[in-house]
């Protein structure tokens, strides 16, 4: 029987998922069951979760896990006590942090989230709005306000790599699909000169493209592999000649392909 | 000067920065410099970054804060030499999680994003492909697969909250905006009648909703509070004849917005 794993959280349980997942990852033998239990914001809430952890030991026969992120040292003390193998992020690191600071922690519940974000959410839903009007090449008169401008062949990871930068890091990400009329030309497509300077070329291998297609449009022309073969090399020449910078997205996830732009690209990354 | 703050990791650095600002936000008072250096996956790449937390302490006489996520204990051990107050989520857990596991770890690198996240990666760039194609009311005869389909007035936070569901939890989330002539019957949209289970109304306040539009369109009749008012009734009401579920998503930012659905709806959370 798998054993039990908690998240638990006085807030959205994102930060504690986000941990539990690294940390369990490196034991990729092992099944778990996993419930999540957000917004445990109180002493009373906390004290109503523990016995859910002494059933899960007393039904697997195995100790339990706990990933928490818990603001409030007395609401970290009472899931201690629960039974469970408790690893709490604000346990392991916050006295060192008030030591190194120079001040006590706030222990202020759903912080990460406070007046400070607002200001954040708002710029994420404006870049995702201009992302979604400028998606696959629409309103490239909008190209001036762009942060960012993916340029690719169809299924090349253009849009959920601009939906992610818009929604997390709130930048304006557009992107331009590679048509067969700009894929004859050797030179950038007019709709691209004035904003060279943004551009950022996606690829991938041939193979991975077809099996793409494939799923979109089966035995399709569009999603043969030697038209993959021959869009992704003309896309290739054109990045070389234009001196694009460019990223190969064939085995990596759409976290991966933001944080490879990020990295390259100098933006700022960080969600404050 | 402010105190600086590495991020540091193998890979994306998305967990260390997700780590960091948790933990950060509980200082609210103090304003730190931020550096991240993701993919630092090599002992050679780890020795090349400790001189930047070196350089870091001696350019603001303040002992830099460095929040990791190395699975591999070598790079670890160089990372803890540096100088740095370094807080490292594989260091606070890992050996406590393998005591109790029973099993060393794999001290894998990436290995959060190893092979099985393929699959989580295919099923969230198809739940993308989903959203977009039914956002903001298109296609409802795509709603038979949906498992979610989000139903308010204009601006009530839809498009954002069905993104945030399909990129990181790879939920098919569909929107359905109530336009005038839903808001003048009393019964349900005919579009909705067969997906009722799956319904869930996003409301607002009316001078939030009023605030939000006045970006948009500014003076405009779409954006006047007598308008916002009035919309907001008329869904209210229709969530209760309906008996819908619904959630206020005023004070909410995405990730909060997201956590109260999956938690009211049950639909599974983990990205695994």
């Amino acid at each position: 029987m798998p054993r039990t794993v908690f998240f638990i959280s006085d807030h959205t349980c994102i930060t504690a998922e986000t941990v539990g997942h690294s940390l369990l990852s490196q034991f990729p033998s092992l099944e778990f069951d996993r419930i999540t239990l957000p917004f445990c914001d109180s002493e009373a809430k906390v004290r109503a979760v523990c016995p859910l952890i002494a059933e899960a030991l007393a039904r697997t026969g195995k100790r339990p896990l706990v990933f928490s992120t818990l603001a409030d040292a007395d609401c970290r003390r009472l899931l201690q006590a629960s039974g469970g193998e408790v690893c709490d992020l604000f346990d392991a690191f916050v006295e060192r942090l008030e030591d190194t600071l120079g001040q006590p922690s706030a222990q202020a519940v759903g912080r990460a989230h406070g007046l400070g974000d607002q200001a954040l959410g708002r710029r994420r839903v404006q870049a995702l709005r201009f992302t979604l009007d400028t998606d696959d090449g629409l309103r490239p008169d909008a190209y001036a306000e762009a942060e960012i401008i993916l340029v690719g062949v169809s299924r090349s990871g253009k849009t959920p790599a601009c939906l992610y930068l818009a929604l997390h890091y709130g930048i304006r990400a557009a992107n331009y699909p590679l048509a067969d009329e700009d894929l004859a030309r050797t030179t950038l497509p007019p709709a691209l000169k004035a904003s060279r300077s943004r551009l950022f070329g996606l690829t991938l291998n041939p193979e991975r493209l077809h099996r793409l297609r494939e799923e979109r449009r089966p035995h399709s022309r569009y999603a043969s592999l030697e038209r993959c073969r021959e869009e992704v090399r003309a896309a290739e020449a054109l990045f070389q000649t234009e001196g694009m910078r460019s990223l190969d997205t064939s085995a990596l996830s759409v976290e991966e392909i933001a944080t490879r732009l990020l990295q390259a690209t100098g933006l700022r990354r960080a969600p404050w």
